[in-house]
């Protein structure tokens, strides 16, 4: 049997054919044009969805489920969204329209923890049964699975580690707390920490790429200065692994994984930011000494938001 | 079927037989004296389990198995004790001489997971599928159970939320850390916090009642005077609240359970407690509305070492 997986996001809508071992075996995408109707929205899914399988000559019957990644919060029970910004959704039903047009199994979940799924059937989670998988970008988000299940929490807000409390900050986080680990290990974070203190009057090689505009500092550009050695730049990648190993700490002392995977744009520092991390979470070990999960990279990139999608029908 | 449950503590080892709904028929008890060999305490132990099925006329075929909640950390695998400092027990293999001389299975666990599985079949927990049990006293333990399984982790150390970190304290945690929420909301959080205060000049109503020695001061102290109007009390207690809601919401944005159970010496503060914890959950909720769990007082207290050790065979 083959899965469908869906990476709705606000610009494209991403699908794929994947096969049971989570292997990708054909792609196709159309624009998403978020300013339509949802129900124009989900129609054209439909007819993505029924245009692969035409174009690889793959029959319904050999489709177990269709499985979709959305930025935002769905309703396990009903198979609404919630909420997502993007595209402008909220308490809008998708899993029951799609199901209808397509006559297949439909299973919705948020796009953070469907890239964990992705690690968990065919990336660096595979094989373990306890893995989170943790996404640093605009914001943190996390999918978190425990005896291979998918851990979605008792009111669906489970699984957000984002917002986990583990200092204190000099701003608020948006969800209206201050501390979220969100405002301390996301790429928006790290931007935010490196204007506040060349603000303040750090000195950074970091200021001669940006033309006296705050604004063009990245997490990319920071992490490449630091690479080079500026020791201001360096500090803001510290502060951000220090949390985040807190974060790890947190998480352990609650489940204890085998594994935390590491991903979003952050993640693409790879090994610099693997050795810093893991530097930091060997010298925290609670009581010294007491075991921690593994940490890696996570290694499917874009491609991870259809295979976990795909995937979600497996769980 | 019935199951046995001991309390292994370091004063004494209390034991009792269990129906399979958690009901105590049956308890018995002797002297630790733990400063004897630890095969002297395990014959102890196996004699009472025996005793025991003798005075109340129950065969061992009506036995399925034995629970026993220990003070320390365990090792699922070979059923050892890692650490048990009431006991003096590191690396002591227990249920490999047990099993030998009861011939039933043997189940260990942490006694604060063993008060968590007694709340979830007989108490607090009973009826939802996810829950945490937390206990405020020397420390803050924990028991987590999701999906009616206990978590232990992938490395035995899951379920210890006492160490999340939580924020920045005055003093740091024996665990080597600083912020652990062990620090803020156990008994001896709250009782170095009003130390820490009267020391620095606060002025209350526990100064009169301590004739000028601040080791007299204990946590009922402070919530009595606390109750009765006493503004520094009334601080410590908010503090501690302050920090075990923070603990509340981290283990929601990670595993987002139907119910929180408070339980150990501090959550005999009861109703008074639970107004305060719950005013701040209200007023502190993630992105200002959405959900968290219930949040209760535990109900078994002292049998629940029993009931719980006893459960761990119904897991």
């Amino acid at each position: 049997m083959n899965y469908i997986g869906i990476d709705l996001g606000g610009t494209n809508i991403a699908a794929g054919i994947v096969d049971e071992k989570g292997n990708l075996i054909y792609t196709d995408s159309v624009p998403t044009r978020s300013e339509r109707d949802a129900v124009e929205i989900i129609a054209d899914i439909a007819k993505l969805v029924e245009h692969m399988l035409t174009e690889k000559g793959i029959s319904k019957e050999e489709i177990k489920s269709i499985g979709i990644g959305v930025p935002g919060v769905s309703d396990e029970t009903t198979g609404n969204i919630i909420s997502c910004v993007n595209l402008g959704w909220y308490n809008q039903p998708l899993r029951v329209p799609l199901e209808e047009l397509l006559k297949l199994p439909v299973f919705i979940d948020n796009d953070a923890t469907v890239a964990g799924v992705a690690e968990y059937h065919a990336g660096k989670m595979k094989g373990y049964r306890n893995g989170v998988f943790i996404t640093l970008g605009t914001g943190v988000g996390s999918g978190i699975i425990i005896n291979g299940k998918v851990i979605r929490g008792s009111h669906g807000v489970g699984s957000e580690v984002g917002h986990m409390i583990v200092g204190e900050n000099f701003y608020n986080c948006n969800c209206g707390k201050n501390g979220c680990l969100e405002t301390f290990s996301s790429a928006t974070a790290m931007i935010k920490y490196a204007q506040h203190g060349i603000k303040e009057g750090e000195k950074s090689s970091i200021i001669n790429e940006i033309d006296g505009n705050l604004e063009k500092i990245t997490a990319k550009l920071i992490i490449d200065h630091a690479k080079a050695g500026d020791l201001f730049a360096e500090s803001v990648v510290d502060r951000m692994v220090k949390y985040l190993a807190i974060g790890i700490f947190n998480i352990t002392n609650i489940i204890d994984p085998d594994i935390f995977v590491i991903g979003g744009g952050v993640s693409k520092a790879g090994d610099y930011l693997l050795k810093k991390l893991n530097e930091v979470v060997q010298a925290n070990k609670l009581f010294k000494d007491l075991p921690v999960g593994k940490i890696e990279i996570a290694e499917l990139e874009n491609d991870a938001g259809i295979i976990g999608a795909a995937m979600l029908g497996k769980m």
